[in-house]
């Protein structure tokens, strides 16, 4: 027996930063289950027609999160697993490429300006454009448990306690386990992604408004870090299928990483036709990275992943 | 029309580095086949019965490499393109943890000690223990054309050439395309793996002899680094399966690598009863590692992923 519980997203449970000073707007048995309305990453600020205009105009201060959550009877030292049920979008997604430094993914020197791509979202599909559609298998790009470490801490990197993971694999049907750092847990979610390659390289997936389903648990199981249990997809259709990839020889998996995504993008321009910016963006949302190798020093290999099927 | 040939491991026909004054062992027109007689990593020196004392007592000065073989009319400047077609292993197969900083993989700190772990191949199943199979995908874990850099070059770290990539996807069926330095290329192969996961992360895969069947083509594509087309596998059965996964949460890929497979290790202990020597050995068969984000600075986040369907 458990009870359904729903929270709307308003300025009373909408949150931005991560801070266990934060008061729970809902409290729940273990097994309950709860539907959380998330805001997309850019707390509404872009919608189904943005441009580089409303992305340059807009100011964010961290993921709008929806939360949180107290579980009754969750106490620091357990173990918070988190069984995601159902993700609902809202027929669109945006994919953005925000100029600066830090802020720009992982090619921040090829790509200095501001870009902006929306998606139509149709059942399981994310069309890209006329030649272009990427399977839909949404995941929260955030979901984490409040510190334990008192203050607002930036909703930005992830940490052990959860939070911006981004790991895609949270798909409906996986498990998530929290280490709990507080009383009740405070557990918050949003920032959702219609779809995203591993590495989101252009620092954005299909950024997607989404109703997120999932039931709270305390869990029989010793974390201190997140770990969870998936049936992926590992490609995006879910099965093995002709790829096309690109290497990176380097002694730094970052470096690697720039390298083999660097020359997917050269092959997304010269073989399909993409605008780099667009292959970017692309990437991000349906290009794998992979670790090949971490042990042949001084190299490593890291190589992108891109699935032929995406293309008609 | 294509001619087929076969080149037997021999004393003549095996060297231990790229180096590409080499004479080539055999010369062959673009479109033929040769069957590759491929020691194991180990030159033989570890057979299906291998001990500890064993690989104390072994000397490699590097990888046992088949070839190098001549594609007429391949030029500096042009791709070669291998198209992968068969392997046949020869019923068995070796790991091993090495000790020193250097070379026992990614946790040298915690596996300080010599570890051999040999495995029976039947098939397409490696067995690992009595509860324990792993499938078989097999790849060359070297693969490359001599560099235009003149010397001996060690066969441990990959190279824009190929070499030791370690990429388990170039399975049979897949298609390599390197950049060809050198007059007729100079194509090696060796050091094949049954199976590997993504990482390879006790330093060895399942090390194996076998024999590598490839077409050697010249290929309409420009490429300076290792580029592929696969079908996979991308999980050990190439379908989406029941995984469970450890993050890394931490500023520097390698680090989080680090945490995610320690987490790993901690799992099959605590959960499968496998001693940590043995826990890593499977993992470097059969564990994936997956970079989840590489964007959400100042942390990234790594993941190990391992597939339930190995235990009976």
């Amino acid at each position: 027996m458990h009870a359904d519980h729903t929270i709307d997203a308003t300025e009373e449970t909408v949150h931005y930063a991560w801070d266990n000073s934060l008061d729970p707007v809902l409290e729940v048995d273990p097994g309950d289950v709860v539907t959380f309305e998330c805001r997309d990453a850019t707390d509404g600020q872009l919608g189904p027609s943005a441009t580089v205009d409303d992305l340059r105009s807009m100011t964010v201060e961290g993921h709008a999160l929806t939360g949180p959550v107290a579980v009754d009877g969750a106490e620091p030292g357990d173990t918070l697993a988190v069984d995601f049920l159902d993700f609902d979008h809202h027929g669109w997604g945006v994919s953005y490429v925000v100029p600066g430094e830090q802020e720009s993914g992982l090619l921040p020197e090829e790509f200095p300006d501001a870009y902006v791509h929306t998606w139509d979202l149709d059942g399981d599909t994310a069309r890209f454009d006329d030649d272009v559609a990427v399977p839909i298998d949404a995941f929260p790009g955030c979901a984490g448990v409040a510190p334990g470490e008192n203050g607002a801490h930036s909703t930005i990197p992830p940490r052990a306690v959860g939070g911006n993971l981004d790991i895609k694999h949270l798909s409906a049907g996986s498990t998530l386990y929290l280490p709990v750092e507080v009383p009740g847990g405070s557990f918050s979610t949003g920032d959702c992604h219609a779809a995203q390659g591993d590495g989101e390289v252009c620092l954005t997936g299909i950024e997607a408004p989404m109703d997120v389903t999932a039931r709270l648990r305390i869990a029989d199981r010793d974390v201190d870090a997140p770990s969870f249990e998936t049936t992926g997809p590992f490609t995006p259709t879910g099965a093995d299928e002709p790829m096309f990839a690109t290497s990176g020889v380097r002694d730094d998996l970052m470096d690697a990483s720039k390298v083999a995504l660097s020359r997917m993008l050269d092959h997304l321009e010269a073989e399909r036709g993409l605008s780099r910016p667009n292959a970017y963006v692309l990437a991000s949302a349906a290009v794998d990275l992979k670790i090949n190798q971490v042990v042949d020093a001084p190299n490593w290999t890291v190589s992108a992943y891109l699935p032929e099927s995406l293309f008609r």
